[in-house]
């Protein structure tokens, strides 16, 4: 089938471009040394985690359990869930992916999840391996650098039934930044910031396999700082409209883009489509970015895609433009790690065929 | 089980308030003598649609064809849909819905779709029925009210395969008013201009079924002209955090909830909780609407969600509030339409029982 053939809206990735991106990451973390633990939350879909694994990826990150299961169940075994974990249910969950033999390491910033999940591993006859999430500035979870850390790192080291396995930090702040030199100084300044916490460590005695750092636009601008033994970019396979603002990316770089119709040219400055909140979702950005607009429409009219309700896409148009209903309009979203999680398929392009259909099997694994 | 052992974060409704806000919107309509045909896109849900169709829907409205075609096989045997039909596979799908017994009436709103569907009919050996959309302020699609619409209606009555049913509206600028009059007065002021747009028709001859209006804020206001024949109200099933800015609801009203467990207190003035834009949407409210926040979360302290990333919100907390990892927060989101969009189940709670696990079987159907 040819990808214009398509029902609207239909999410499109486009093959070479997503091994490109895949390739030219994991080629960039193996020359620098470091290595390279993508975080899947982006494209949460089995077919694109083996090409990352085929391609040099040593490791796998998710945010959420539920995601975890679905990877493992696709042929991650060595997973980092960055992020603190609550609750019996999922000490349950953890239990039975370790069972099923898959690595798996968990986020912790706080002594009193420290102490519980010992006494859970205890109950459960095992060993929870935990990382310490270091706040560098995104202030959202973690402790501060240096000293706070290393107590924390001490607390799991001597845990009976925990094991420390290092730091790590998402410099999602980055995303704030309005140029690609504070891009890269903000990963370079969150990377030493994490380094030192790690040396502190090994200072006291404690053992640090991992030093991980991740967000795309500082990976991207390979902005780590040496000391630093892994990166979890997420985005990079596909790449989205905030990456080109960031000067992360540019538009031959992103692989999804959405595929939607012209159902209604209602005056001559506008024109509305099959695509709203629904398909492309109401981010601005990434961590509360507010970008102007919608998603960069391709071809040769400015086309800006200014509003959205959940089912239609308002684009301003010129007047001379001559969009009808039944046109098709692809564009680049905003922000590609939430509109693979809204959809059931993505639809696999190469040229003008598709090729292949995936489905996105850890959707709405927000648990 | 009881909603606080749920594994979190989860969507609950509660479902003495759903019921309540299902009788409560029929009994309007009916002591006001027009029909209600409720719009499902913020349900998306079997068991909800079978409510509101014993509660007095005499219809059901949808944006898209795939959640026609979910609503049909739910039950639903006259459907709207309120958008433009665009391509032939739609044109077959809707051929298939109508050989199943399903009555269909689609929108429109320009001359060549008009031209394009009458054409299609003809192929196909059928029939289709089109109410003309008329954009009385939201300008988003639709034709200006008056003799532009009176127009595209004669088209439509002279086509030999499609049947003319009326003219629809949806004042969704509505919910840009900033107090309960003017979302009354908005209300008022589309309705008479659709009502006086159905009045030329007939003058001209024209037969017109359906007077049709639709926004959950201006129905909870009553605010219809006489001659409006049916109302399409949708959120009010659920209520959300912008209904009660608009005056529209009481926190009460409010049937849809997000249950979160807070994973990390990383500073006094910081609890996170595992629920993000993956969770709750980042929409501030509907048609772009900027409401301040994410939500509405109950309990005795100040506790303003203030920042969302996908897996993770940032509350504000006051000092001297004792969250600590591993408690429950509740929340009213600020648009119930776009979270249900993103769960694939509903938790239906009475009292603190969990009573049922709803699908939300038309979720990501947008084509």
């Amino acid at each position: 089938m040819l990808f214009p053939e398509l029902e609207t809206p239909a999410v499109l990735v486009d093959h070479a471009t997503l091994l490109r991106n895949i390739q030219s990451m994991a080629k960039g973390a193996q020359a620098a040394g470091v290595q390279l633990r993508p975080h899947i939350k982006t494209h949460k879909t089995a077919e694109i985690l083996r090409l990352q694994l085929e391609h040099g990826a040593t490791g796998v990150t998710v945010a959420k359990l539920g995601e975890a299961e679905v990877m493992a169940s696709a042929g991650a075994n060595d997973l980092l869930v960055a992020y603190q974990i609550t609750g019996e249910q999922k000490c349950s969950r953890i239990k039975r992916l370790q069972d099923q033999g898959v690595r798996i390491t968990c986020g912790a910033d706080n002594r009193e999840q420290i102490e519980w999940l010992d006494r859970m591993a205890g109950t459960m006859a095992t060993t929870f391996e935990l990382a310490v999430e270091v706040n560098t500035g995104l202030d959202r979870a973690g402790v501060l650098p240096g000293e706070e850390a290393v107590r924390l790192a001490h607390a799991i080291a001597t845990a009976p039934n925990l094991r420390f396995r290092g730091f790590f930090t998402h410099e999602g702040h980055a995303y704030s930044a309005d140029s690609p030199e504070r891009v890269a100084g903000i990963g370079t300044r969150a990377s030493q910031a994490l380094v030192a916490t790690a040396r502190d460590a090994i200072q006291a005695g404690l053992p640090v396999e991992m030093v991980s750092v991740g967000s795309t636009p500082t990976a991207r601008a390979g902005a780590w700082a040496p000391g630093v033994t892994e990166i979890r970019p997420g985005n990079y396979v596909f790449h989205d409209r905030q990456q080109i603002a960031l000067g992360a990316a540019a538009e031959h770089d992103c692989a999804l883009t959405i595929l939607a119709t012209v159902i209604s040219r209602p005056a001559p400055d506008r024109a509305v489509i099959d695509a709203g909140s629904k398909t492309l979702s109401s981010d601005r950005g990434a961590h509360g970015s507010q970008m102007e607009g919608f998603g960069n429409v391709q071809g040769p009219f400015p086309r800006r895609l200014i509003r959205l309700s959940e089912e239609h896409g308002v684009l301003a148009v010129s007047p001379d433009d001559p969009l009808r209903p039944g046109d098709r309009v692809r564009m680049i979203p905003n922000h590609a790690c939430v509109v693979s999680n809204l959809h059931d398929w993505l639809f696999v392009v190469e040229g003008n065929r598709v090729t292949a259909q995936w489905r996105v099997a850890a959707r709405g694994r927000v648990q």
